[in-house]
């Protein structure tokens, strides 16, 4: 999609015009560097598409753009940090290239510095964007805790993994959008709608995520295929499977899900075979195809041409299959 | 001082109101945990200090107070993470509590909450508050890098030194008086010098420390006499000695700071005495006072009532003779 293109290439160069590396270096380096490292842009990229098909010139969220990506990358390097994670993109992590004290302080500086960037909105739009983004970031924070709290947890319900996955994800690519309709001075209605298909795309793609993590293609997924299974992350599927399971499949999915060999492929193949027979894997795509098309449905409400419809329901599409 | 005590108590009864602990536990029990361990509340106060001297109804500051008093507590969270502190007020720091995780995620949540806390501002003070919000929170972010750098760093200046303690300390006093003028619509002119007149205090205030470390009374100071000398901190003193003391006193101080000592008390004496020998001492009284003066001197240009400039310059040297 050439518009996504260009949306991607102006942002990039303006992430580039913003980036000055300052003293202390230790602070402002780390920063720089995160920023980057890369990735596809999609919530800034979101941003800016969405104010521009209201009409306004979507130059205009460049700042909310940057604030959104810098607050993202933000989140990436404190999770780092938690999860102990040494590789981001194929690189080394902040704290990993530097060290953990650092990796905190860049990234309190990087928490600081996306909300400065909303200061050149007007009085009219500001509050509005200031207090989405607030309400966001602690949502964001929330959903992190609990996904922390579920690794030792083993009474996750679905609807607690719903909100989970909703606050650590989705609600940052819903505020993005909403963002984009508040500089585009839409009335709430339809803030809220764009809001909500942002949330939901979000629920759809994070569930995708849990079911490429398992049975994704290893040459496109990016991430190692079977990864959350090899760490006993309690995914979707894993939770579907378990209440769908009789009584044998369930003792065998938590028997499988206590141990850690150090030859994997067994249990990958074994809990993939469980995630099917249970019917988890026909159940998740299902839910995956829901979210999307309760997202999808929400673009009826927009006052907006038909042919910019279909870019955001585009856009939809080739995120669900990682085309973007 | 009566008024003081009003402040305090009127504020913590604010901060109790506000206090909800909610889900997810482990993301704002922490938060209420280190809000509730008592300080001072030095910042609050002299933001609804502020507000009331220029004769606004100083509740209408609450709101600004416990911004800062829960960014001032978030930064502690997050300084005690990197210090590897386990002990703060006499209780257990956060990550001690709990664990380096939570202390980072609680961290960031409170930082967040700061930033909403200032929501109930009407349009023409929430940006100017925002921005001052922000940049010193910044401010505050590199002042606590330098001092990072400063630990592995053997060519500290003086004026790096002061740069430092500003933006680690004196910076967050200024803001949270300019704060309490801004909340009660003073000019700018008014607004930067009752900042100052923060930031100057604060300088003092933490060259005092410094100086009270070394040569403060055990029963009254807080903290461990000796304490900065026994893990080799680059403080005024230290740096002011390096500059003023001839070549054999340099070396040894050197010397002194490049050992840990099972026992410290020949090495605390030692240190201190060459202290005084080389002038450090008296150097450090001296810019104590400097800061100090130079403080108050910025009362006159205020346009509010003697009695209440006295009460700022009473509340400053309270502050001074820690008595508040």
């Amino acid at each position: 999609m050439p518009k996504i293109d260009q949306y991607r290439s102006h942002f990039t160069a303006y992430l580039e015009s913003k980036s000055v590396v300052k003293e202390p270096l230790n602070l402002y380096e780390p920063m720089s560097y995160i920023l980057h490292l890369g990735g596809k842009r999609l919530r800034p990229v979101l941003t800016l598409m969405t104010t521009d098909i209201f009409g306004v010139d979507y130059k205009k969220a460049m700042d909310a753009a940057l604030a959104i990506e810098v607050f993202h990358n933000f989140s990436l390097v404190h999770d780092d940090i938690m999860d102990g994670a040494p590789l981001r993109r194929g690189m080394q992590t902040v704290h990993e290239k530097w060290d953990v004290n650092t990796g905190i302080l860049s990234g309190d500086a990087m928490l600081i510095y996306s909300y400065t960037l909303l200061e050149s909105y007007p009085d009219s739009s500001y509050k509005e964007l200031m207090h989405l983004f607030s309400k966001t970031a602690l949502e964001v924070c929330e959903g992190q805790q609990y996904d922390v709290d579920f690794e030792t947890r083993d009474n996750v319900s679905i609807p607690e993994y719903l909100l989970m996955i909703q606050y650590k994800t989705a609600v940052l690519v819903g505020a993005a959008m909403k963002m984009g309709a508040i500089i585009a001075e839409q009335p709430k209605p339809i803030q809220e709608a764009i809001y909500n298909f942002g949330k939901y795309l979000g629920i759809a793609f994070q569930l995708q995520d849990d079911y490429l993590d398992a049975f994704g293609d290893p040459k496109t997924f990016g991430k190692q295929v079977g990864g959350d299974i090899m760490v006993n992350k309690k995914t979707y599927l894993y939770l579907k499977a378990l209440e769908l399971g009789n009584s044998i499949q369930k003792q065998e999915l938590e028997h499988l899900f206590s141990i850690k060999p150090v030859d994997t492929s067994h249990k990958v193949a074994t809990v993939k075979e469980l995630y099917a027979e249970t019917g988890a894997v026909v159940h998740t795509l299902k839910e995956i195809e829901r979210y999307t098309q309760k997202a999808f449905s929400l673009l009826d409400e927009l006052p907006i041409e038909q042919s910019k419809k279909e870019m955001l329901a585009q856009f939809g599409t080739s995120l669900m299959k990682r085309e973007v």
